[in-house]
């Protein structure tokens, strides 16, 4: 560890950066901490209290029509465009921290850092807190980084939860305006940065300071339903069983065996997990007469799901004929694709970093994030900072505030230096 | 099927026995149809039906301390004891109008056949609805068969419903008592006989009428825990992880085969289901870090359930290992023994089904019944009818009008034939 920078060397407050991620956590419901759903009161007013926090910050503030919390510092020379920083502060059920969090505070810290240094950067700063990143009780993840990018459609914002409140209704509660969604789709934003807790154990088991990601994994969700016949376990000879579970339970081996095939061939990022099981109807004493399975596999290299998901379709047929069941056809509930980051922000970050003496590494992201869908619009990167044991989304999350004012350190850099560089005709 | 008595040649009204059937299906949760769960308001409901259809038949109705609904009819003489004819008249949720409801009614139909034809005859007989034959919400099943075979412990007493209400407190609301369950052990009955919808499709696929039960199998109810570590599954590579649901489902996958194999030794009657599985957190895009399983194994012979719980041990064990994940000890929920019919009992059955002209054969219960808790405290035996599709549980359960009036025809014919034929000196 000795490669870290005491944070008190680092051109920016870190204990101001970690005050905030420390306040923003205490916004959680205390029967399970650490818990700020998207659409909840505790997320409003966690956004009432980082709204306070950009306007402090000398930021004017709106929230745009996809439901975005967006601070924005007016640059020297505003026809230049935007340079974005941010992440999301909400978080799944009895999630930690830092997740997302980390990466607004980050944000903040960025543009008080600039002021405090009398920097007034050419291009317009913005901070943005992207509504409903984690998945939302609606279904549907990263809600206002597909409104940004102009693929948040109708069909979404028809999505229900299980009180039967619309997306399109709620996205109006939190401020945001279902009807004129296509207001907040961007072409200004000429880069957006995005620094987030890794989620994984790459950077701590290397001592390394940040990573600095090289592409985000597409996501694929895949459902499968098996049907068999509900039956007296007691009554029903082994021979006669159409067992659900059995199916199911013969499919998720092999969607072990095929993804570790898969990622044992090394060149591109690839895992997959069987998240959710249902048993219906579920007694002791019946026999299974439907199960659900649901499929997350995830990739750099989308010929890989494809190779995936045909052999899981070949295996998990014959699995439900061997126990006479029906597979339904494979269902494909979501299917977001890779997303690379751009070299030029990637250049950035890597320069930043070692200007800063740190250690870092290229790293892929196994896991979402809005930068994925920001790199639709407008170049875009991100750059991890380690967590302690790669635990995310469970309350004993953990980043160091060193770390996390290391990575700061890094966006910040990284933003003076693309202020400079970025192509003034783009 | 031409073996089948038509139902107006039986000794017995078999519309007034199938009306009281439809009866009682009436007395259901309209939203979920067939439902009348033990202690609900709905079942209270039944019984209060089932008391006055008990009083109008000339018999004494009361309610014993176990929470059995008992109508009685003194025999010629009293001192001979107790021939007891009954089954249960509650249900599982959404399930069907025959299972217990069959025998209940049955029961009350001999008493009544008899009445008709003028015979009293000197064994007092008694109609037991017994409490609770299906899994209640307090997680018990035969509430009160335990109790009138003097099973029912202070411990099971304590178990509680979600709600948080203990089953004692249950007990004394349906009219029984807690406090005073040791008069609700039975030394005086001297045979007892239960009719029940077969729950299986032996006696259909092969055109018999009747099944004369030779045993009750034994339910031995067993949880596997399995812990692992709930990653992030799209940071979490492969080889780190410890996925609960693949242990689970590979110990899933164990149980079939050995239950097939222990099943196609074929000497005795064994089956093993997976009924229930738990996923923990159950999100898709984490990597379950908890599974629980619930299996049940039933078998008319001991020892193979010994042999079952050594190989799932082993395996279970083996499977944790590979996935890196810990599994907890075999936990035994409940453990219920084989349950020999009487042969006497059952030498009675068989012979008023040949006298009547129907097909019989022997039959093994894979299903639990009240009958195996009676036969701790007096000879009992079962008489098994067939079921559509041998289909149970469930709302479309169906057995056929002429199928219960001629199983019911020879419990009448057995109750005649015991009464004279049973040894006067017990």
């Amino acid at each position: 560890m000795e490669r870290k920078l005491a944070a008190t060397n680092l051109p920016l407050d870190a204990d101001r950066l970690w005050d905030d991620v420390m306040a923003l956590a205490d916004i959680t419901d205390p029967k399970r901490p650490y818990t700020r759903r998207s659409f909840s009161p505790l997320f409003l007013a966690g956004r009432a209290w980082l709204a306070r926090r950009f306007a402090d910050t000398g930021l004017s503030v709106r929230v745009d029509s996809a439901g975005n919390l967006i601070g924005r510092l007016e640059g020297a020379k505003p026809a230049l465009g935007v340079i974005a920083v941010g992440s999301h502060s909400d978080t799944v059920p009895s999630g930690g921290r830092f997740d997302g969090i980390a990466g607004i505070a980050t944000a903040l810290e960025v543009v008080r850092a600039l002021r405090d240094a009398g920097t007034r950067i050419e291009h317009t700063i913005e901070v943005i807190d992207f509504l409903a990143e984690e998945p939302s009780e609606y279904g549907l993840s990263c809600v206002g980084s597909r409104g940004m990018a102009g693929v948040l459609d109708a069909h979404m914002l028809d999505l229900t939860e299980p009180g039967g409140e619309t997306l399109r209704d709620a996205l109006r509660r939190v401020g945001g305006d279902p009807d004129r969604l296509a207001a907040a789709r961007r072409d200004d934003v000429r880069a957006f940065l995005e620094l987030h807790i890794e989620q994984g154990i790459v950077l701590e088991s290397q001592s390394l300071d940040v990573g600095v990601v090289t592409s985000i994994a597409g996501i694929r969700r895949i459902e499968i339903v098996f049907e068999g016949a509900a039956d007296h376990a007691g009554t029903t000879p082994m021979g006669l069983r159409q067992d659900a579970l059995v199916a199911a339970a013969d499919t998720i081996a092999s969607v072990r065996r095929i993804a570790e095939t898969l990622a044992a061939e090394g060149t591109d990022y690839f895992v997959a997990t069987v998240g959710i099981l249902t048993v219906e109807p579920g007694a002791a004493n019946v026999v299974p007469g439907r199960c659900r399975i649901v499929i997350d596999a995830r990739t750099t290299n989308p010929a890989l799901t494809r190779r995936f998901i045909d052999a899981v379709d070949r295996d998990s047929a014959e699995h439900a004929a061997a126990a006479r069941v029906v597979r339904a056809p494979l269902v494909t509930l979501s299917d977001g694709p890779p997303a690379a980051c751009d070299p030029v922000l990637r250049e950035a970050l890597r320069s930043g970093a070692r200007e800063l003496g740190l250690g870092e590494t290229d790293l892929a992201s196994g896991a979402g994030h809005d930068a994925a869908f920001m790199s639709r619009i407008c170049p875009a990167a991100m750059i991890f900072v380690p967590c302690r044991n790669g635990k995310s989304h469970v309350p004993e999350e953990w980043a160091d505030r060193e770390a996390i004012a290391a990575g700061a350190a890094v966006v910040l850099a990284a933003v003076k230096s693309l202020d400079r560089s970025l192509p003034r005709n783009p």
